[in-house]
């Protein structure tokens, strides 16, 4: 009989990345001395890779209030929601995500990844679920899970999207998923287009908002605010582990649909609930997130700052005014090249590259956070120039044009 | 075009908990005066519903450790375990539970939930995966999510399993997945039994153990130790929001496969990582299950007594000798009805329905913990006796013969 282990021993990318001594992935944060200033190898070097986009991580009243919870309600809720897992904590925080987002009800659950799992609930076989090409491999899985038939239009193709609503069988039921701001390229959706033709062709619409909320819009509650189309999306889901400060996800919409998934979400129904400890710290990043507007401010004068840096040594380095700065490679090797040699110039970015993004989008993605200082920005900016004349992603003037 | 929201707007058991006025679920705690005792709806009752089987979550240690780490490290890592979010304190954890449970290698994930659907990345179609009936739904949802096909044998039988393994195409991978103690009726697998029938026909084996980790085995390995057939699993799984008084998951087997599923998998790879404050929790709450027995000895003391008193009333409470005491009931209003009354008389259980059982186990679930005392335990007897009598389900001596 053969083995289920077998693929497990020697898989290629595993041979490229040890081979060439190029292994990008998880260095191991020794100490922590702000969001933006780790120690990794025994050297502080900046964090240029985190989705604490507003720094809160660090913040006191988030730290003191995750804190308490903990004397108080202990270390673990040690069950699911539905059982022995809910305290007036959850409960608390499931209110105040609703009523900051204008939304009937909301449910919260353990991780974001789960979040997104959570809407398999919804969808069944007979239904159609129409995602966007870039969408999170969380909403992939949903779909997978739920069985429903999934479609992808090409990366905020609206034309393509069109049709596909167009080609549907009369008398299905249908899904449009995409995000707000692309987790990996930090674009966002073309969302005008999405709810008009949600609205003509009877589609529900759900937006996943894990990298907007809290940061875009005048009250941080994201693309849909910032657009002004907030009662065009059926379905908001966010996250807990970027702008605030914790762990774990939520959806928000209309009561029964949550309601719903409460209930009948195997992600949501069979896991434990979230510690009392991450509940504390998302509620108080909250309160933060709805009476201090200066971090967002401050999370978007520094990416403005990152992408005009890059931009004058020649990178690519995206378009959309969002925390999230992709600076575009398209090469796997080079990718990997990159990272490292920015990892050595002191600044911890992400490499990407597939599955994470499909092939030939390989890049090195930064996150401006509030944390980061101008001095960081523009040391992160000069290592760069440095790291890419000496890997030969960009021309050794550092200014102009990109040779990628 | 039809609504895919339809599905929520009036589903059948939901009218018959509202009509019935006997909704048992996510009663909302309000206090926490220990493991065993928390205020809900102004009472102050006894918890006998918490999978915080060694009592840890309240363990002065645990809670220290846990502080420690959010001033340290902050409430959130912000980012995946591949991206940004490893921790050396992650790294320890691994290090810690493989060393532990005596194999290469580990992999912590953010909840157990994920832990078991991560095994979806070693299944692909052409792998079948043999599946007790009563596995955890998150084993159900990793087959799925990987794509493997799934045959499931009769709950615990062993014949049902041969015949299935006899049955499967040679030149087909398989994986026997089951659970060292099942969550819901708290039975054992007949692991001397698996092992081998896994040995004679070429097969791995996987082994869910939530619930006998830290409690089970002179050392607290669970199952696998109690039975001296460690050799003979190739993949343990275990959470830390039970006995570890946490949040979060593990899988631990050869380094290889451990190494493999890291990379691969999307619940690992596509998910923020375990807060700190958890990670240190469960650390600590590792050193106290090493160092000290007496707590699983205590719980198992406490599961013992509660059988007896149960069985003494008359009730079927399962005969295995694990910290999970299934009362068996079978009906679906008599269950909610016995969940209501021990409520109303101060016990705070789990009702089982469908779909955490099959039709007709219907269940009230306790679960014993080191917290609670032995009077705690005897009110809960106590409890059972009066609302039993008084929903009907064991006679009116309130001993001999069950009615059920």
């Amino acid at each position: 009989m053969p083995d289920v282990f077998d693929k497990c021993r020697d898989w290629e990318t595993h041979r490229i990345f040890k081979s060439a001594g190029l292994y990008p992935f998880a260095p191991a944060v020794e100490e922590v001395r702000s969001p933006s200033e780790v120690r990794v190898g025994g050297r502080w070097i900046i964090m240029a890779a985190s989705n604490d986009y507003l720094g809160l991580s660090a913040d006191p009243r988030v730290q003191e209030a995750a804190r308490e919870a903990i004397g108080t309600r202990g270390t673990s809720c040690s069950g699911s929601r539905l059982a022995n897992g809910t305290h007036v904590l959850h409960l608390e925080l499931e209110e105040r995500l609703a009523a900051f987002l204008h939304r009937e009800a909301a449910l919260a659950l353990s991780t974001g990844y789960q979040t997104n799992l959570a809407v398999s609930a919804l969808l069944g076989g007979d239904e159609v679920v129409l995602s966007d090409q870039d969408n999170h491999a969380s909403l992939r899985d949903a779909v997978r899970l739920g069985g429903a038939v999934e479609r992808v239009f090409r990366h905020n193709d609206m034309e393509h999207l069109r049709w596909l609503l167009a080609d549907t069988r009369p008398g299905t039921g249908v899904l449009i998923v995409t995000e707000g701001v692309f987790s990996m390229a930090g674009d966002m959706c073309d969302l005008p287009r999405i709810t008009e033709l949600a609205g003509r062709y009877g589609a529900r619409l759900m937006l996943d908002c894990a990298h907007d909320l809290g940061v875009l819009g005048a009250a941080g509650r994201g693309v849909p605010e910032l657009l002004g189309l907030e009662s065009g999306v059926d379905l908001v889901m966010t996250t807990f582990s970027k702008s605030l400060a914790s762990l774990g996800g939520a959806l928000a919409g209309e009561a029964d649909v949550i309601d719903y998934i409460r209930h009948w979400a195997s992600p949501a129904v069979f896991s434990a609930a979230m510690t009392p400890a991450s509940v504390a710290a998302a509620l108080k990043a909250l309160d933060i997130v709805e009476s201090e507007p200066e971090h967002r401010e401050r999370v978007m004068r520094n990416a403005a700052r990152l992408r005009e840096g890059l931009r004058d040594l020649g990178y690519e380095a995206g378009q959309a005014p969002t925390p999230v700065v992709p600076v575009h490679v398209g090469d796997f090797m080079l990718c990997l090249r990159l990272w490292r040699a920015l990892f050595d110039a002191g600044v911890f970015t992400g490499a990407v590259i597939h599955p994470a993004v499909r092939q030939g989008r390989e890049m090195i993605r930064i996150s401006a956070t509030a944390a980061h200082t101008d001095a960081q920005i523009d040391r992160i900016v000069e290592a760069f120039g440095e790291a890419g004349r000496t890997v030969g992603v960009i021309g050794s003037r550092g200014a102009g044009r990109s040779r990628l």
